[in-house]
């Protein structure tokens, strides 16, 4: 069966945001001031091929874990659904 | 009334994406071999100052067209929601 992994790996709260800054900086300087934060991360489409749901979650929480999220500065959410 | 909107920007699916193609050699090395594909993007993440929440969707709609999405290579998604 085919899934596919939607995954968000963002800055650690707690952690400064420079290139969220630079961009409110930037929506600011084109008027648009309703906006009062912001903060960038990745996104990450995973496409995967296994038996069943709990399989597929896992391979993309094990991707997460060793490859695609610093842990040290990001966090990640992930949503696995059947493609 | 505060909202948050959650956006997704992502390489066109017409194209080709060597970062997702230089992540899924990685996780293939990792012996993850149920992942088959991966496309990399951006998520972002703005909190929003707003009287209603269609005026918030309308100035996340601009910033994505504005700023944050170059639309000759990428598109974006977004979902808007009460914080």
């Amino acid at each position: 069966m085919n899934f596919i992994a939607e995954i968000d790996v963002m800055p650690l709260k707690e952690l400064l945001d420079p290139q969220g800054k630079a961009v409110a900086a930037g929506l600011k300087n084109l008027k648009l001031d309703a906006i009062t934060d912001v903060r960038v991360g990745k996104h990450i489409t995973l496409k995967l091929e296994a038996a069943d749901k709990a399989t597929a979650t896992a391979q993309a929480e094990l991707a997460c874990q060793k490859l695609l999220t610093n842990r040290v500065i990001e966090y990640f959410t992930f949503e696995v659904k059947e493609a």
